[in-house]
């Protein structure tokens, strides 16, 4: 899993995000630490406690937050990213001025606390069908602001993303179909305008609708809300047509389900679940 | 209920982040939609429906967030703020240019599902300790980024929110008194130093703590993590000095402990499950 | 040519950088404009002519610039985007405070010319393959801040779109390939963490190269400045594998080159020329 | 007063001022400097001279100006934060990039002027109270865009902050009492809806008001331009209900007033003297 | 006085200043205003006061901050900018949304309150020499972020602009001077350079410097702080060379002195007293 | 030509510029860089070769871009700003991440491309003209946003710079003239009015225009559209009155009639082309 660290852009894209969060919760002061007057020389050793078991996520981006505030905070992670930590275990060791880890914390923790919850509910979902070729693909439920780092976290979670925003792929749902007139239009009237690379996703409900998308040469065909019957012969159609379709699968997706829907044949199955569904995993941090 | 849009900041505020959510999402463009090439007079009409039930939270912003993509939206919400929807119901219902509302969906209906996930859990809270005086408190464990949000949707759910940031109240946990030399140092310190009408909370784990706190004059106390029956006694203790200071309970809160914590007579029970342990609530939109 | 305007995201997306666009042309203060104590009711009207005969693009665009500084003004282009203009001819007429007219002028202007002389070169580089299913697509070499805009122009000029940046699509070029340890390699690491929509770009050089890619199961595949004969060949290759597979050619491609590499019959031809050698189409205003 | 530094939060917070102050000053560029084509390794030493007498405040937000244009730049105050400087003392020294030096040098130095001034006519008022118990306290009458660092200036002059915005603390003023029907009234609809730890003042301009804000136990009260029997009066009144509550005279407070006012046994003066009439100190850059 | 406005850039220049002015003081949300729940339709009638005598500036700019609150606040000035006010007299009636009124009351008031101190001083010192061709200018000392309107002020209370910047024309002091190495080098270096509609201006304190000033053919002279008769004879030798150089004396002008240097016949005095020696005009805000 | 570096501004006024170009390109992040999963430590080598001969310039600001995504690149420029490459020259040599090479390659490329095209053809103007006194001088014709570096590129290139915006020179056009109802009246309105070292430039076609112009004693006098006599005639009338007013000629200059102009004695001829004219000067990268 060494190579997750792949969802993360420089940090350049994300160091004003970043500031925006430490300033959302600093305010104008950190009245408490600041009217201690700990000189900026003095330094405090901290650990990063998990409180549960689960995935770990985010730790690149807490030390971050930290290095904001403190340049010279060293953060040591105790965990790689995307593996188990069990309940007590120390997650992160670190050591800066302790005024900074004490205005720091909070922020930091937040987003571990967070990213750990989503990495931690995808890595149940995916451990379902790890054995089948299908993969788990997350969707644009995201929390506001934090579509990066949430998708980031599905990744070490174990899952595939799907597309970033509006703009790195079309998905012609049945508005967009009905505005086109029919889905041969719509995709037509697209792959006429859009970036070239771009891949197009239609969303069907039926075997015709399949078909349609097939003789409009869809890039990707999803499956929406199918039974699990008509989406086997949905992948049958399709796998006639051209290797090269990717296909989808989609709607409520749960753990139970999740197999007998990846059974089928599809490649993907996309659940917004481990973002919507999933709580925060409870670390704390303690001064020494 | 009608008061509880006291806790949304004017516009003025929020619209930098709003903005930049919708950015978010869109990127370079909504290729999907750009791409269907509709006329900014082509007008839609859209109602969203809970799939689940719950309480509704943030339909506001959510009419905001159209608002700033095409100003003559109209976004009329079929329940007000706080109350309860079933599965099934409309909760709002949105006329405006069609390709504004296929372009700000997904960000306005994220906001929304989380605001009200937060407040549906926060009535579960607050339902259990209704007939009592104390009051279910919030904590600064919010999204980052979210904070004024997540906190008005506390609020909505019939919490009090607690400090907003780390400059509107002090608290003096372990740390801090350490640094200090202890929580009449502490105390001192600090009020030397804070803005006046700023009021200081100190974390216990003891009745000679508790005891300690009441001596240095702090404004509010909080019962850390405290056996009940140790709670009781320092809620008595703090009652002999005086009324106006304020009790907080803190720790491991859940719907099944947070009645008998109450009872103690605490005035506040601060929680941080209503933001990390809620799901989404299910809402989509359909065009029509 | 009507649906052009697929190219523009919404303003929302493109204001702040209209909005510094003309702070940095206004500085402190249009000295000159506001030494002249107009009123603001003071209306001025006013006509653009072309210079010398091109194609228009941006006039959507210009006209957002004046309504910023003045949102009363009334903007109607009198060419639509894509249409050739003649010299002398009126391409919009404008009426608004006079003010607003004489400080945005300049910003206005200048980038109704940059975006017409990217328009019109392009133009002359589709004329050369209009007949033939080739279509001629820009590339990343564009002036920094104005991607989104002179991608637009491009289209406006008859192009298609490459990718938009480094986030909506893969281009593997030597330096990737080495570092990942060949084609093969660099696809299938790739591959295991993009976004699954995302499609995968392998620069080739030699037929065997193309193999390679073939065989690694690359989305679109580029031919590197080949001799003609060569392309042709690997276009062949490559067709028998699949005609799913997107053909690219790059390189040196000159208004008299096009149309022998279109001939080949790869997909598009991609060329920065359009952006990097195209000059301003001349357009003055004159206030009346 | 080793510890004044308490009012200046963490960098990251002022440095977007900071950075927009030396651009508002530099615009396009430093002409005189640059054209002087300095090497950037060229080291220049300045000194700072007091013109005049008087108490200092911002040297470390001087220091952090200098280092953003340069940050090899050494700044080395030769006063403490808040001590007295004479006439024609050396006050900093600083050293680093020759032009760093002349092109930072107004923007420094108009901060460290007017925050100077505002400490040092803040020291005047302190001193006529200085060995009674009661505070100095400023107002939210700041220049815009320098609340932190005017608080921060009368903090260093030895006043204590008032609240810093509309958002730490609550004042209820004759127009929110009107409105909302009553200070009664007012005071429980207020304290329902804030973040709990918050407190809430009143002001009041006679005994009456001041029997009602006690009974609806307000946490401050602000006698208003009361005549000194009144306060009196009104400090006794409130002595009986409780030693908790805070009392603050407020109402053009003069150095010739401030101490018979004090002496009615109030709490706090509220005074926004020390910045809205307070000079510039004079300082001037001397470069050797 | 009607040409006033001519200081005033285009609210574009300013809204983002403006807005973050507000949100400096709203922070996380006006706690007060809000509680009251007043509904967006409830309409406030404001009067503003004037509690002293003085100059005027700065309405139109309140106005905008009210309009950035509530767009549809009506803001009529009771007097022009620059006039004088009397004592008591309202000089603006607002009607507008209550709320928006009493969150924008400080913002406002405080600008308005900074400006007319400054408009106010100004004329003071322009009416010492109002019957000779002398003008007053200002200086760069002015309050960090507050240039455009501070030097706006000056302009209404009858003083011109001296630059606004370090980039719109060209001061060469002592250090400038030595690091060229010499007047002569100095300008001959910097006009081969700066953009060419640029003034130069030299500091002098000797007549010896005034007529190396004079051969190196600089634009404007600045005659520091040089006694009445050296300033005379200065004059003299420099109308001898050109009607054309602008002549400035600069250097602890007072209202005591200000007339006997003007006599000396330089074109302009500059002081940053309007600026640094200026308190704030009092005004208050009634509701009815 | 080693002072030219007088052209760029501190990096404090550039830096968001740069990180926003950067953020353009890399959007939500570098797939294809990023997927190979480089460790930050891995460190790579690149040259810049020119693919055509010609004058370059930006390499201190391609260096910045590099260092922004890590600040440890060193990028050794192989050429001064200003001279001249030949085809296959190396200009730069850079070491640093190759993550950071990889990404911040197109960017950095593309302003230097941009960049030193102007310089080329402004070259090749300067050339024409270089033993006349007569300098080569720029527009406010520049690509928005662009407009600093755009205008240091002319500066490179040999031009001088004409006003750098709205705000540090006045000019006075058709349009201002009527206006204000006459030349004499415009400059006697907005000499009252403006920062008193900004200069007055007045748009002329004719003698008489002139004549009004040097009576109303414009600072500089803009002979646009002018046949070579008429000039000519302009300048000698000019210069009789003084030969302090500066003499520009403007109106289609091209390689082949600036030296006739410029043998008219004017001091400076104005033109867009090395901005609007110029091409892409052709540079790569290549890591070894």
């Amino acid at each position: 899993m060494t190579d997750l660290i792949a969802g993360l852009p420089p940090f350049l894209v994300l160091d004003e995000l970043l500031k925006s969060w430490l300033v959302e919760d600093i305010g104008r002061g950190d009245h408490t630490t600041q009217s201690l007057n700990l000189s900026a020389k003095r330094i405090g050793q901290a650990k990063w406690i998990a409180k549960e078991a689960g995935i770990v996520a985010g730790l690149p981006v807490a030390a971050r937050v930290f290095q904001l505030l403190d340049p010279e905070t060293v953060f040591i992670p105790q965990v790689t990213e995307g593996e188990v930590c069990q309940q007590g275990q120390v997650i992160a060791e670190i050591r800066g001025s302790l005024a900074a880890l004490l205005t720091g914390e909070r922020t930091a923790l937040n987003l571990v606390m967070r990213l750990s919850g989503i990495a931690s509910l995808t890595r149940q979902y995916v451990k379902q069908i790890a054995d089948l070729p299908t993969k788990l693909v997350d969707t644009r439920k995201t929390t506001p602001g934090l579509r990066l780092l949430e998708k980031y976290a599905t990744q070490v979670g174990g899952a595939i993303n799907h597309r970033m925003g509006l703009d790195d792929a079309v998905m012609l749902k049945d508005n967009h179909i009905v505005a086109a007139g029919g889905i041969r239009q719509a995709i037509a009237q697209v792959r006429r305008q859009i970036p070239y690379p771009l891949t197009i996703e239609v969303e069907t409900e039926s075997l015709n609708q399949v078909q349609e998308a097939l003789e409009a040469r869809a890039d990707i065909i999803m499956l929406d809300n199918m039974p699990v019957e008509m989406m086997q012969q949905a992948v049958e159609l399709i796998r006639q047509t051209s290797d090269r379709i990717k296909i989808e699968a989609s709607g409520n997706i749960t753990l139970a389900t999740i197999r007998s829907v990846a059974e089928t044949g599809v490649d993907y199955i996309s659940s917004s679940a481990p973002v919507t569904r999933s709580t925060w995993l409870d670390v704390s941090m303690k001064i020494s």
